[in-house]
């Protein structure tokens, strides 16, 4: 995964509708069982045979793998926030399962800015991201609230 | 962690109001530098010097890395359902951060059940659960959508 820094962007710098492209990572079988054996020790996650049985009907990550990785994609250039990627809160939905063999990317879109009032240092950015398969199929909706700081533009410089 | 299988419950067994709480589990710098290694690997989440002088004023895990967990435990007792956990989506929210040496339990309760109009062999519970740290502050709060089977009432048996 590419994780050259690129030039991060204050809450001064962003608009609504500004968009990102993370880099792209592959799935393979032997990261989805690992990260289930630890985190999400459930049949579909973890053996062939019982996962074709199920809702899913076949092996399936997580989807807190799904979510973890989409992370990682965005500190990977994937939102190029100063100060880091700092969520408040988030909201997420799976609305197909991410498999084996999937190379998953995420495209973000800054959905709203809004100034904090009580601490004119930073402001919340509604960031909406699509993690994405090979085919576009979007295996993920993460709508996150992340704090941004302002740049700083009091006297001393 | 305690991985026994308890009797798990149908949408049938569930009521709103009924409460789960699931063991618990000590996180240390090891755990949460290797998460934020893998999938979150900012300054806050692997380097002392580097946390103290950010928001987090101190090494604090992943909310990811949390998440993780949180369902971690919910699998392993947290929440007994049939079937499995399987979400649809969630909400989560981060009041407070995850430090090394917490100890982490989730107390989750069911919100909400709506049977499946289209679907009658199953249903969506909305479970509140709240990730819960040695002095009782919530670290988290996760809301989940999970799909839930109905118990099998057809003829035969």
């Amino acid at each position: 995964m590419n994780s050259e820094k690129r030039d991060h962007l204050f809450l001064d710098d962003l608009h609504v509708g500004q968009t990102f492209t993370s880099p792209s990572h592959r799935l393979d079988t032997e990261q989805i069982k690992r990260f289930a054996q630890e985190f999400d020790p459930q049949s579909f996650h973890l053996d062939e045979n019982a996962a074709a049985q199920s809702l899913f009907a076949g092996l399936a990550a997580s989807g807190w793998h799904t979510a973890a990785l989409t992370m990682r994609l965005l500190v990977n250039g994937g939102a190029p926030i100063a100060g880091g990627i700092i969520g408040a809160a988030v909201e997420i939905a799976w609305p197909k399962p991410t498999r084996p063999g999937d190379e998953l990317h995420v495209v973000s879109e800054v959905e709203e800015i809004i100034p904090s009032r009580s601490k004119p240092d930073r402001g919340i950015v509604v960031l909406r991201s699509e993690t994405r398969n090979q085919r576009s199929e979007v295996v993920q909706v993460l709508t996150s609230k992340l704090v941004v700081p302002r740049r700083q533009s009091s006297g001393k410089k």
